[in-house]
């Protein structure tokens, strides 16, 4: 039997030289891959209580849709600035070479709700710090984050420090 | 008992003025509203044969990814150019007052393979018709395309003719 790594396809060199892009397409497209990557996700939500999955613009929505509609649970999507109609909180980050924004509708969240985040990667966990604000300054609490992929050398785990965060597969390198 | 189009909100004058934006995250973040919204869409799919599930960036991943979950195929990003790492085929098309560019990987649908579009919306079916044509450049069949919702009054039914369109909810308006 395949395990969740044989699906994943490594691309040297994506999007800039140095880089070992870890290709989540290559596992949405082959209908096993996908089924197990979202069901080795799903285990670890076992036996947890929460309320609301968040999910990150654009490859966090992957997972996180089927995730929500399994548990039966809202979907919260995280967008990129200037996507969401309604009144949202939005938060400013820095990435390696840029700036990013990220924005969540208002009422997506209540205060002392219960929330999972839903993201294919872990890397230097900017953005999923970021995530991590915008669900708190409405009020909800983080109570596990859970990723398909982890970058272990990019350190995410240590900058979301205080959080249960989970990986499927952890990668040792960047 | 609820429908679908009391989980729907509908903001007027966003993203521009005239337009009533009917928002799917309202959908979304409610687990009814969600369960609702797959379920409504995999009944359009029921007894139909095909091999590949195709979904829009980015609010086509919102049921696309839980559709291939559920009927255990793969699921196929068609994403905005230069995000997709591996080899593409792309197409330009012309939007209302902009040129969007859209990309599939190459290998993502093979010869003869029966595809679904998925998306969570037709307006005037540009970004439908493009989808169509990645599909078809590399030698898929697009057998059926499904929406949550469908905007009458901008005739998206009438540009993609000949081909198998099935909305969920139907607005007569624009």
């Amino acid at each position: 039997m395949k395990g969740i790594e044989d699906y994943i396809i490594t691309i040297p060199d994506f999007p800039e030289e140095g880089v070992m892009f870890r290709d989540v397409t290559s596992v949405l497209q082959d209908e096993d891959g996908f089924r197990l990557a979202v069901d080795l996700m799903q285990k670890k939500l076992e036996g947890l209580e929460f309320d609301v999955i968040a999910g990150a613009e654009s490859r966090g929505f992957f997972f996180a849709a089927p995730l929500a509609y399994n548990l039966h649970k809202p979907f919260v999507p995280v967008r990129k600035k200037g996507k969401l109609p309604r009144e949202t909180v939005s938060i400013r980050y820095e990435l390696e070479y840029d700036v990013a924004e990220l924005e969540i509708h208002r009422d997506a969240i209540k205060p002392g709700q219960k929330v999972v985040l839903i993201d294919d990667l872990i890397a230097t966990g900017g953005t999923n710090e970021a995530m991590i604000k915008l669900v708190e300054s409405l009020g909800g609490e983080v109570i596990k984050a859970v990723f398909l992929m982890e970058l272990a050398g990019l350190h995410g785990r240590e900058r979301l420090k205080g959080y249960d965060v989970d990986a499927v597969i952890t990668y040792p390198g960047k």
